[in-house]
C-alpha cells in the first residue's frame, strides 16, 4: 500500500455520506456550531453529534470552546486534512492527460507513416 | 443541495474502501483487465467484479473489450468524474485561505492600533 492511502481512505469515507458532506460544503464559507449546522442540515442533534464525531475523527474538521461559554462547541474546517486527497487526484489526472497525450502521438505516427 | 452533489457523493462513496482506492491507483498508471487488479490486489475475481461494478456505476472507471477477443475487458479510469470533486476541494481550500487572511489582517490591525 502506498504511504498516506490509508489516511486518504478515513478522509474518503468521512466525505462520502451526504449529510456529511453538505456539513463540509457549510463549513467551507464560515466556522458554526452544532445546533447550527443540524438547523441547517434538517437533522437531529443527536445525528448531527454522530457526523461531526466522524468528521472529527478524520481530522476533516476541528472543534474549540470560544472562551467565556464552555457550553458551545464551534467547528471549523481544517482543508489540510484533504491536501494529500487533492495531491493524488491530481496526479492521477496529470498520469492520465500524458497517457493520452502519449496514444494520440503513437496514432499520428501510426498514421504519417 | 448544491447542483453536483449527489455526483460528489457517489464517487467519494465508489473511491471509499481501501481495495476499490488502490484499483483506482493502479489503473491511474495504465488500464489493465480484472484479473491483473484481482491478483495485485490479493481479492478473488468474484469480490473484484463487485468492487469494479461499483467503480463503473460511479463512472470512475469504463471497461471495453478489445476487439477479438470477447470475453476479455479492460478497465481504463476516468479522471474526469472526478474533476467535480477536484474543483470542490480547491474551493473549500481558497475559501479557507480567504478566511485566514482576512483574519490575520483582522489581527494585525487591532495589534497596530
Amino acid at each position: 500500500m502506498v504511504s498516506g492511502d490509508g489516511d486518504i481512505v478515513s478522509v474518503l469515507q468521512a466525505l462520502a455520506e451526504p449529510t456529511r458532506w453538505r456539513a463540509v460544503e457549510l463549513l467551507g464559507a464560515a466556522p458554526l456550531r452544532a445546533g447550527q449546522l443540524a438547523d441547517a442540515l434538517h437533522v437531529t442533534p443527536p445525528a448531527m453529534s454522530k457526523h461531526l464525531r466522524i468528521l472529527l475523527q478524520a481530522g476533516v474538521v476541528t472543534d474549540e470552546r470560544p472562551p467565556g461559554d464552555a457550553r458551545v462547541r464551534v467547528f471549523r474546517l481544517r482543508p489540510e486534512s484533504m491536501a494529500t486527497l487533492r495531491a493524488r487526484l491530481d496526479q492521477l489526472q496529470a498520469h492520465w492527460d500524458e497517457q493520452l497525450a502519449s496514444f494520440q502521438a503513437h496514432v499520428r505516427e501510426r498514421t504519417d507513416s
